[in-house]
């Protein structure tokens, strides 16, 4: 046949199989999205409505993969827990990366008209994936950890610089300046003393990012959507699903709980694998 | 600060940079996209519409990374040829991939209703990617032989098979029957003698796929949509940018043309590099 | 300077390190040993002098690499085992796996008329080496037991094999096809039954292959050598360095005791990382 | 039976092989030589016969696998060519490292004696190697040139250092500090102002290294041992086999000649593939 004396250019196509027996994170980032944020008029130093939409699309990868067993989002990245069991597409690196980063792009894409009705969307977002193996749930609590404890530092920077600036009346560089080299109280104090602000009575979802895990159906509740009062912080919103999910027996729960601790984990064991799993 | 001590975590996360001076094609494919044609009444064998809405996604690529000098999309796959000297995010594999692949999904859902003004997008769809390292031109054309050979094997086959089912009222198992071991001339013959279809006579772009590259401008021209007349054999259509490309400088190029011969290459000599290969 | 425009060439030298946190097993395997063990007349099914040369190379490699807490041996083949947070090389995968089969195959050579006072060495003999990488203590010790089931499996069939072919008059090929589909305890029912041969009285190192470990030390041995009565199964042999190890702090045993049931390895728990763990 | 329920293990070895199409050069560098080339007294700034057995296990090398069609050697390290359409050991990285390091490091052993009678050899010496691709022959030229360019840096450098220590009377501290910074016009200004040494005049060994290929034969010779009068420089020596090669159809020739320039490559076109190989 005409098409086998071409067909050995598959032999060029290396495999990338990630270790056996490790877990697997699948991180997303949005690609160029300081510039996506701007001409989409983002509020600083968080934009509620387009954290809820990035929870939106983190879901739709839940409901598609019931191999995730948790995710971890904070501005425009997302972070996707596998078991170590899991043999999703073989294990391939490559495949999971593009797959997780393209429904997620898409979703995004399909719901913004949803969560932001009045602004229109310009052209469509983009984010890169990579898959990393940590072989043991040590270094999965610190993984997150670290996500987590950015989303806080970040956080308290972006909320103090903006301050500055848009309560200040200083110029972006006189407010880096003025942060440069501060600790995290001198911050909070500025914050305290010239805004008012106590830093932690903001919202959880700014301070902790979004976390999602799935929970025993309990009652049925919407997917978040931009019009639904799901005031951050109060609790726990759940979602239902937008395409029948393969395996559908339980929610994804969205917090905005502490997961440095250990409390979260010893409480909910099976996303770390601690007992037999039902999936 | 409290992230350091977390941050050992990246260490974790292993290079898989493509081998310098090669050749890179990200190859992207459809997940599912046999129930995305069915769930949104894709003609059969072939819909035009979905297929200008691939090319359209195919384009935004090219506009968004000017690295990319050619692309030949069938069906649900679109594959992308990056130069050797390429250092697109430093020849990171799964970064390209994802990011192809994510821009490529979020394109096709961002100008669905566009192509498909009268059919509502159920659902957001997804592509998986990889990038495959190719040392030389030959392998090169060989790779792109092969994807076309595919093109023609897979819609004779179609062509044929969906004659049977809705002109020659077979069911899809007896047509499956019927075709099972014929020769490609065999099946031209039940296309002709049976329902009066020269096969060669079909639109071009069904039966060699679509093929994008860069070309001097030379007018001014519109993105390819679903309401413009942009039949498909008679010629090339030109696309312009939805966002500003990085290096605005050649407009991109769709035909439906042989690339097993070497005519394409030889008359468009960039694309493989602009100078003879010392090998 | 004359060199650094060619020095880009570094730049293709790829990665390679083996993900953090996990064990790693370098496996060494003669090449050609077939031929090797015919031209140097190696007693068949077993020859004792050969396996206390591969011994004496395997504690060479101990020796020099204190990062090796175990190691296996059967036939022509070794095993090591490093540490999780072993980091030899950089993890470096090539770089590990050849600088072990390089001094392997060198000890062989250098040691081997000690071993072999009437045979010359016809010519240098070669190992080639892989480094996989488990992420936990299970796979360590499933890892070891498919080796350890392995020596049992091939040296049941080699000993009925020759008992068939050097006392039983059978061809070689007449040997295989009665041996063919039989079980293991249909053997030991040949061997017994037509040879008086008990085959659980046939000496450990036969039955179990050569395990290696550190021990602290009680006393001052010597390696192990031909001409040294250390009969096996009957106790431990420890081997005294032949260049200065880099931390001479225990000495290396090797025994021929079961690896497959628990005790071994509960009973030395510095071997998997000296604390429980807690998967 | 036993061993199936372990050998799942099997799965944790991942696959390496090396991107088909390319060139694939395999470097081995000595382990820890400066140490071993002071504990064997070489001598300094070049010995002559250790050099000499590099060669003769570079040999051994080539007479092994006749897929390699060039090596390059200089002080402890040898690279070695493998054609792009080389399939040993189904192009398995870790694989060609490690038993080219193996039988490269086991004949230096095997060797030694007959090429330094008169000094014992202390303890097994070790090579690390690695396999690194290069799509075309520019990369191949440029890597060789990048090798000899070095031996010819570190040779000035060296018997500048050594003339000044063992003829001038400098510590090696004071050498190291009399040439810091120095260009290479002003060494060879040093070595023939103070010592009447004409770097050029040095033998070619020294000053370019060791070149092996692959010639039609003509008449038998001997393999280079350290008692055979080869004078480097005067023209090239040759090697018969030790084991009988494989396909022993061609002599393997050392010779010491520049490779920077076109004139080896183009003169032998045979070692980069560049007509139809009889092997």
């Amino acid at each position: 046949m005409a098409n086998s004396k071409y067909a050995y250019v598959r032999s060029f196509e290396l495999p990338d199989n990630i270790l056996p027996g490790t877990y697997m994170i699948v991180r997303l980032d949005g690609h160029s999205f300081h510039k996506f944020s701007t001409d989409h008029g983002f509020t600083k130093p968080n934009d509620e409505t387009a954290l809820r939409l990035m929870d939106a699309a983190a879901i739709q990868i839940m409901q598609a993969y019931p191999e995730v067993t948790m995710a971890f989002g904070e501005s425009d990245e997302f972070s996707f827990l596998l078991r170590k069991s899991c043999n999703l597409f073989n294990r391939r690196s490559s495949k999971i990366a593009s797959t997780f980063a393209s429904l997620f792009a898409a979703t995004y894409t399909y719901r913004w008209a949803e969560f932001f009705p009045n602004t229109p969307l310009q052209y469509p977002p983009s984010f890169d994936g990579r898959v990393v193996a940590y072989p043991s749930s040590v270094e999965i609590r610190d993984y997150f950890s670290w996500r987590q404890a950015d989303t806080h530092i970040n956080n308290l920077y972006n909320t103090t610089f903006w301050a500055l600036v848009l309560n200040g009346n200083l110029t972006t560089a006189e407010a880096h300046g003025k942060l440069k080299g501060t600790s995290s109280s001198q911050k909070q104090e500025i914050l305290f003393g010239q805004f008012g602000i106590n830093y932690n009575a903001l919202p959880e979802r700014f301070r902790k990012g979004s976390v999602l895990y799935r929970q025993e159906a309990t009652a049925s509740v919407e997917t978040p959507a931009a019009g639904v009062d799901n005031t951050p912080g109060q609790g726990s919103i759940t979602a239902t699903s937008i395409v029948p999910p393969r395996r559908p027996r339980r929610e994804i729960v969205v917090e905005h709980c502490d997961i440095i601790g250990p409390a979260f984990w010893s409480s909910r064991p099976s996303i770390l694998g601690g007992q037999p799993s039902p999936e």
